[in-house]
């Protein structure tokens, strides 16, 4: 089924190809600060696509489907200010629903409708009610943000629906109340519509920092609703979760292997709260769509989840489930070129950040479930929190201005930017400061010279004392 | 019994009128303000007394009865400044006296030493030793406010007796040792004289947001007193509070309806901890002496509180006792009209704050239990919170800045002042505009006559050329 | 062992004395501030080895001796600078082992190597096994910080150090695996190097309010460690801490008193989770030689929590085990002298601190014993930080900026400078008003002479008209 979807989608995309030829300035200058970055995406293309053109002996042409190939790109990768502009002028209903599927896409950091309509794609895979809550929650969200007269430019990023789908999707999950049990749209809508508020309210202390809200309203809300219920609840009954209460029978002859491979996809189906590995391989695909290196550090955040859960001797169960992967393939893709440039130190920091966030997951799903209640992404919203709030004083670990944060390799575009700039200011001092020594030796010089002339004048006018005299 | 004393107080205030009879500036100017506003007052009281006027012919008596009343009113409602003026030069005792009522009363928000003494004796309706207890709470945390040397300005508006008094009332409340230990009073002195401690620190933290510390010094010291003993204490044992282990047995049809509706005076009652529903009348009472605004929002909250408990399926012993109601009662009068100015917009916010501050009571009473502990007004504080620190891009939800909060229809003359004073900057822009436009028109309309003339002396000198040649 | 240990170092410090007799300019000085300070230090090490000096009947070598003590002083206590200037230029492998005995002292806000040494010698008294953890912890913290490129110079003050030998010590203390289980080391490491990431996140929230971080990163890596392991955990299982659930039996009657005393040096010992009174009275003497003021806050400390204690039914045998005393010893260290400049009403602010400390080190070990979890440092976080952010309008209370906190005698000193330049400021704008007032009556003087002068003349000129007339 994923699979129908895919081709229809890089149908539509082709279509879009020929339908847009006349291009604006724009992606033609936003495709060339991707070309640098995106050379691994077009070698993996170029292998099924390409090979033709690569026994074709001439130039030309190949650099021709080269350029093409970057301009389709352009036009659904990164995030689609192309599009984004289209729709700005369209009806409210087409606007609502670009707003909407940004927002599902927006949960891992991508600004893509095209993502947020293949994890929509993902979730429909998984479950019918459960993606029916999150759309509802998502357009619910949005809507609310409308109407409180949030910043425009915020909800057209989908900046306040991402916490709207998942407060939809986890109060659907976490319900004991069964599938389909219409009821619960009835709080699913009123969280939804407290998700700007919150946000909004967050924000103004986060800002402080410069520090984005992250899922916290999500996990806030969430966690608001299932522990003002809580399992006994005639309503609104939740699973029940119950701290653990003896050790847990760990023999590593038992560690299934392909299954703890299969933990990674998993995990990142998680994010979602989907422990079907299609739907996480879906949604890996709709991250590469976007941007291949948060595609990439969500894999590796996913894998070293998973090595932390093995370190702490976690139930193998909760590895397989996805349970440690989630939290880490949200940290490593915040700290991993999200919120700073890409740098290799950034990298290592990403990976850091990650076992943390393990570490920190554990911890507070112990806490939590004493309330009954799931770690929701609190590990990934304090874990990133804390990472981005370090300071140090080398400059290959640079925060980048929240306002300034796109994608990762239109950041490391942005980074690169501005290290060409202190350089540039840098020669110029450097310059300056030539010129002025420059200065100096000449001045100097010119005085050595003068003094030398009056030294010189000063003789003769001690040989030919009339002379001076009469000067 | 509440009755007897209603009308005491009454005759109270007659005499007050009496004898006040030549007034000063201030009061007149402050009743013009309360004019438009006091109307419905107006209408409730003269439904009683002022019928016989409504006989009389003449306008002018009728006139100067209202007044009269009017003049009257602002003498003892809002915030009494006259008489804060008048304290000023008194004894401390004295001095100390109105601080105390005036705490008394700030719970609620109010500032007026007659709401104080009016709660006072709800109190004592409800419970002597209660009583006593926030009475000797009042007094240390306005001494220790004194000692510590805090702004004289806030000690005045009672605004460090406030958590005085919740703390000495309610740890008398969950004390377990019964009424009349006297030992009871040391831990009481020692909270309630750390409580412009923690007030001050609180300050200085949410002063960076222009927030108020609402009753978090209080909700942070009872909580402290009740974990750090607990029910197991030999000295200080607490009530047992326990979480909630099984499904409650609701059924529609053993729903006591009068009880229902006696919930929400019992809801406002709750703020003191007081479930007489005939406290509460007392407190309804005090309210509306000082601010009507205040008044409704705090019967609106106490109902939407019900109603919530109600959706949320809380056991119904629990909405009758009001513990859904009054932290909502709270939150409904911060946000409706005490920190943001009264529009209706506004006073929708502070409905949807209230069912949000209902929810959050739920979830904060669950998570509370598990340490033995009630929920105090932790959901009033941080829904509040979080609705004050919500920032939009309309101008209808306007949030006051702190040091001009006063009661809700002094703070509407304040932000209608504004309104007038934006709407003339707007109108002197435009008409900036309209005659900035009219001399470049002008302008415009003088280098066109002059190319006009110019043109004309040209042809004139086509035809004429000697002319020309002469000039 | 203590005792030989002490007579060790002393001799050391003798030598010591002998070898740097040729002094620069900065220890005198440094003296000189200490001089009026550490008039109780000098006498009672005169009462032993000065008393032959006092039967001499002259004057001037005794004076000699003074000071030669007091420049000796000033070599080892304090924070050391000549020694940390000295150390500056040497190999890395110096300049850790000093961060790191710096650090370890830094624990109790001692920046002194001397005192750091003596520390680790009493953790080697208690167990070889947790002193080994927290040299391991101490040099993870601060390789780590180098590494992150903290600053240098908080790096070499040991404040990237003490928190690293807390997290090792107490993983060590808390761990149920028994003493000498090398796994440990591993999570040792890793959260010791988490250290510097959240005391720089930590940092950069606290300096918003010029706060330091206190042990605050200890206290979420030590209970994240704990949390996400926890007692039934395979590899890194933890001690078993459960909330209290019945009555503790206390009589009297049975109160050992020798006990209740050697509670306060045992409470001393717990800042490091060491229950030996002797290891308690070495960190006592370690304090005393960097700075006699924060060691008599420390025992004061200890004295409060132990009283606290038994005022609020606490267990005897928790009291004996010094659990309520050294949460007070920090609180009281911290808020008499060393964040506040020392005056006699800061010092009962310490003693309410050290009170208030105690109560909620009760209720967070309450709290916390649900989740399986210690109370570490937090009631001695929380407490002073609520101290530290109070504001008031005495000059009595006053708070240094934290870059200009070393100890408290030097504190001391700042605030008296600063108290002089106020004077001086008060006096020049006393003497401007004064000159000012002279200039004006001098000039209304003029004014008034000058019209008598006219008047003079006018009435000369009216005597004499004709010689008005001339001029």
């Amino acid at each position: 089924m994923p699979g129908s979807y895919c081709t229809a989608d890089i149908q539509k995309i082709t279509n879009c190809s020929t339908s847009v030829s006349s291009t604006s300035a724009s992606p033609a200058t936003e495709f060339l600060e991707l070309q640098s970055l995106m050379i691994s995406t077009k070698h993996d293309s170029q292998q099924d696509g390409g090979e033709k053109n690569l026994k074709q002996p001439r130039k030309a042409p190949l650099q021709g489907m080269r350029t093409c190939f970057l301009k389709l790109t352009s036009y659904f990768s990164g995030d689609m200010q192309i599009s984004a502009k289209w729709v700005e002028k369209q009806f409210f209903l087409v606007q609502l629903l670009d707003w909407v599927l940004r927002g599902a896409a927006q949960v891992m950091f991508v600004n893509n409708p095209l993502s947020g309509l293949i994890i929509f794609a993902g979730l429909i895979l998984q479950n019918y009610w459960w993606a029916l809550n999150g759309f509802v929650g998502t357009v619910f969200a949005t809507l609310s943000a409308v109407i409180l007269q949030q910043n425009r430019g915020a909800i057209a990023a989908g900046l306040y629906g991402y916490n709207g789908i998942l407060v939809g999707l986890l109060m659907a999950v976490f319900s004991n109340a069964g599938d389909w049990y219409w009821w619960l749209l009835l709080p699913n809508i009123f969280m939804s519509m407290m998700c700007p508020i919150v946000s909004s309210a967050l924000a103004s202390i986060n800002s402080r920092w410069d520090l984005p809200v992250f899922t916290l309203p999500f996990n806030i809300l969430v966690c608001l609703h299932m522990v003002a219920t809580g399992h006994f609840n005639l309503y609104f009954p939740q699973v029940l979760i119950q701290p653990r209460s003896e050790t847990p029978n760990i023999t590593w002859d038992e560690i299934d292997v392909p299954k703890l491979f299969m933990s990674v996809p998993v995990g990142i189906g998680q994010v979602y709260g989907c422990d079907n590995p299609w739907t996480g391989g879906i949604f890996i695909i709709s991250l590469f769509i976007s941007s291949p290196i948060t595609c990439a550090h969500a894999v590796l955040g996913s894998a070293v989840g998973m090595v932390a859960g093995l370190a702490l001797a976690a139930p193998f169960g909760d590895i397989y489930f996805g349970l440690w992967g989630y939290n880490c393939v949200l940290a490593c893709i915040a700290i991993g070129g999200m919120f700073y440039a890409l740098t290799w130190q950034v990298h290592l920091l990403a990976i850091i950040c990650a076992f943390f966030c393990a570490y920190l997951g554990s911890a507070i799903a112990n806490i939590m479930a004493t309330f009954g209640l799931p770690s929701c992404t609190w590990p990934f919203c304090l874990s990133a929190l804390t990472f981005l709030l370090v300071t140090t004083e080398t400059k290959k670990i640079f925060k980048l201005p929240v306002a300034k944060v796109t994608y990762p390799e239109k950041n490391l575009g942005f980074f690169w930017n501005l290290k060409k700039q202190w350089k540039l200011e840098k020669e110029k001092e450097q310059q300056k400061a030539v010129r002025e020594e420059n200065i100096k030796a000449v001045r100097e010089e010119n005085i050595v010279n003068e003094k030398e002339k009056l030294r010189i004048e000063q003789r003769g006018s001690r040989e030919h004392p009339q002379a001076s005299r009469e000067t």
